[in-house]
């Protein structure tokens, strides 16, 4: 149970160098991976260093309450839309007081697919409390596959962001 | 990288069980597992029925935060004490509207031990909100090995509190 592919450890060590050298501190928001995008940086001896926390909303209320993206946006978008990505992000450095953190928000499956949204479709954000972007993706595979994808790409994607800041 | 062993599918599945027979909802509040107590309940498909999330904090910071862990009580028994396991416990109730919360704080290694405290002291705590209690381990290996046990520990002991809850 615990991430032992090297791609897996790969990334977490590329975050983990690109964060000591920079001296950036990191958080996370995380719906549909549960918990697996801390759990992966955690498993890095030394991370308290660099990995303030993440913040594991599953419901929509504790996506308002906590994180603070307004039910109306979540409504509107969507839970799982770029916008509810982006302020999940943005939402998770205000909380822990990071300088960089990511989000992740998709459909595991098998069940919550719609017409217009299908099982393996996850959306990334990154913020540093300022700006905040996202990436679309549609991961293939049952829901241990879906987000084994989705934290792989959560944590790359934080290292580029963390790469390109000042 | 999936919690693919046995005992951890069982774990998960036996929580699974009790708090969709008991319509109660649970939450969890994670230091040295860093996200897997939340990734293993979140591995079971229908998960958002019965669990709402899990705050990550790593730092001593986010405990008091986010999780309402006076700074106080962490200064005199320390972060990883059966007092802050407790409280953290209490926080996640409070924080997400749970039913039931699981908590656990602990020294997963190899950094991190003191003379009182070894590698692999674990305190892992629940609450309802209004009573708490917690309970003591030192679990033996590696930091992967800590995290494992700690995480199917603290699986069993909420579906125990779970399991008596009127």
């Amino acid at each position: 149970m615990i991430f032992d592919c090297p791609e897996a450890d790969e990334a977490a060590e590329g975050l983990a160098e690109v964060l000591k050298r920079k001296g950036l501190r990191a958080s996370a928001a995380e719906s549909c991976t549960g918990g697996l995008i801390g759990a992966l940086i955690t498993s890095m001896p030394g991370s308290s260093e660099y990995f303030l926390g993440s913040a594991v909303t599953y419901s929509n209320e504790a996506k308002e309450s906590i994180l603070k993206v307004p039910l109306g946006v979540i409504m509107e978008y969507g839970a799982v839309s770029g916008q509810t990505a982006r302020l999940m992000a943005k939402g998770s450095v205000r909380l822990y007081g990071s300088d960089v953190a990511v989000s992740v928000t998709g459909i595991a499956g098998p069940g919550g697919a719609t017409p217009s949204k299908p099982v393996g479709l996850v959306y990334i954000g990154v913020s540093d409390g300022i700006c905040a972007r996202s990436e679309r993706f549609v991961f293939k595979g049952d829901r241990g596959d879906v987000r084994t994808q989705t934290v792989l790409e959560a944590v790359r994607m934080l290292t580029r962001f963390a790469e390109e800041r000042d």
